[in-house]
């Protein structure tokens, strides 16, 4: 099952805020319902936004058929989505792809959203492949028993179209018979780890056990882990790595401890315009985000937070960088853009 | 208010785990309902435990009393209450102490404990002078008009008997009328951040604003951190620092940004019988704090969790600890214990 999909002129998306407990699938047919769902992350991940984006040019043509919108009404549309997620620079790219085609018409903007559905599941298959192939080559020793990875967030096939980035190379890893466990960060404040990558390992049947985000870099200093293999948001053409917030401690951890640190991304994610991190704003979402617990207010009535959502890895700490065509060494000198 | 006290023959203290909703205090009278108390953490904080190990002995001989124990029964149910939580020297510490005084009756007990938490009162009255003034001396600049620290978990009254070790730098900040700003961490699991360090800052007056434990290191290496102060639950005789997990990525981040990363605790949580913090075993506890929170479960059904409750920061990431008699920099070679 896609996460992300066209069917009978509509996207049919699963629901992630309703995981693991409930696997739900949403109907989006308008420009409005699309935003929404990408604001309170019922579709989430880069690559799978990238996919959202070029859908979404799609609701936008139908919508604007049925509704008689003129043109500048349609790129207004297609310009909220656009915007919807600034950090995430697949969902821009996603737009834009599509959006060369609004000339052609209907059918034409079609096919190209198809097509970039098609090559992200592609391109997915890929990363599995050559990731693996690195992280057998990093962690060199391939007769120790098992091989313990930990990661961060979900980069699986929930955060993209399917099979996933990170947690695709961990599936391609387990296919291939290497016997794995994966630390798996809870990754506050939405718990995209606790609920979307625990509830893929445990249907892959990859063993891993939860762990705070505060607990990753000792565990790392302690031994307990062979590599780091995350996602990204935007990668900058020097190498820096822009992730969900919680990302950068495990970078500076296995820098220290010389264990591997893997980003696992499609090229789409690498931003060409963007020469270094520093360049990049990270978004910052709702303070009540923080506040909480799934409803349960946990913090003093008037406390305030400060909910960023992402943190930048700087390029030396970037072991490799892994996309569908290559293997990038950031740490080593090399620049992905 | 002193997170406990002994007072009409019996222990009283904050029942921590009703905060920040409701201001509880729970009185104690037997050794079982103080290892209970100490289980779930409704004392915690290295000092406060080391109050409520003294004051576990007294208690222990009155039940003793009361109940007609042998000697080898009353030294047993000593035992108890000095294991109940193993990472934390202090408690141990303060066991010992009062045990000292055994032979020479109730009363020498009773006085040995009380003088145990007069003590920690005014160890943590000094520890906010020298580390006030060393947090000024450290950050340097001080007409900014604002002071930024990062703190996590708490290490305020709360934890101490009253007025807190990193926390009690930042009230002596406060009272000297430096303004101040606190990053705090929420700290998972048991959100010992969001619940008992805003409470304390609020109730103090000082803003603050509360971050998910992955942003730390992130503002730390964005600059909008003049320094990070933290607590410990143990010290190294060579300033390896065990404190609550999610501490050691904000000491990595704070090294590499040039923050000065300052450790405040009493003399007593300095082990002077373990050389490095490599001896030191970190204490797990049970798997379902991680899986959920308030009774609300977010990870899958049959999800696994590994929750270690500390991490061992070393020595050279540590720019100073300071106790209620000295400065000790232990990222410059010099050894505490």
């Amino acid at each position: 099952v896609r996460s992300i999909d066209w069917r009978d002129d509509r996207i049919v998306l699963i629901d992630q805020t309703a995981l693991p407990h409930e696997l739900r699938t949403v109907e989006v047919t308008t420009v409005d319902g699309l935003v929404d769902a990408i604001v309170r992350l019922a579709v989430r991940g880069a690559p799978a936004l990238g996919a959202a984006g070029a859908l979404g040019v799609l609701v936008a043509v139908r919508q604007a058929r049925r509704e008689g919108w003129d043109a500048d009404t349609l790129h207004a549309a297609i310009d909220r989505v656009r915007a919807a997620r600034p950090t995430a620079v697949n969902l821009a790219w996603g737009v834009d792809r599509a959006r060369t085609r609004l000339a052609e018409g209907a059918e034409a903007v079609e096919r190209e959203a198809r097509a970039v559905l098609a090559e992200d599941a592609e391109a997915n298959r890929a990363i599995g492949e050559r990731g693996a192939d690195l992280v057998a080559e990093l962690v060199g020793d391939k007769d120790a028993p098992n091989l313990s990875l930990h990661t961060h967030c979900n980069s699986g096939g929930l955060a993209t179209v399917e099979w996933g980035t990170a947690l695709g190379i961990v599936r391609t890893l387990h296919e291939r018979g290497r016997r794995i466990e994966v630390f798996v960060d809870e990754t506050r404040p939405l718990l995209q780890g606790s609920r979307l990558t625990a509830w893929e390992l445990a249907d892959l049947g990859v063993p891993y056990r939860l762990v705070v985000d505060g607990a990753g870099p000792g565990l790392i200093a302690r031994g307990l882990v062979d590599a780091v293999v995350v996602g990204a948001d935007r990668i900058a053409g020097n190498g820096d790595v822009v992730n969900k917030v919680g990302t950068y401690p495990l970078a500076l951890a296995a820098a220290r401890a010389g264990v591997p640190f893997v980003v696992a991304a499609p090229e789409s994610t690498i931003d060409r315009n963007t020469p270094t991190g520093d360049e990049i704003e990270l978004d910052t979402r709702d303070a009540d985000e923080v506040l909480g617990w799934a409803g349960v207010r946990t913090a003093p009535p008037d406390a305030d937070a400060l909910n960023i959502a992402f943190d930048l890895t700087p390029a030396d700490l970037v072991t490799a960088i892994v996309t569908e065509r290559r293997v990038v060494r950031p740490a080593a000198g090399e620049k992905p853009g």
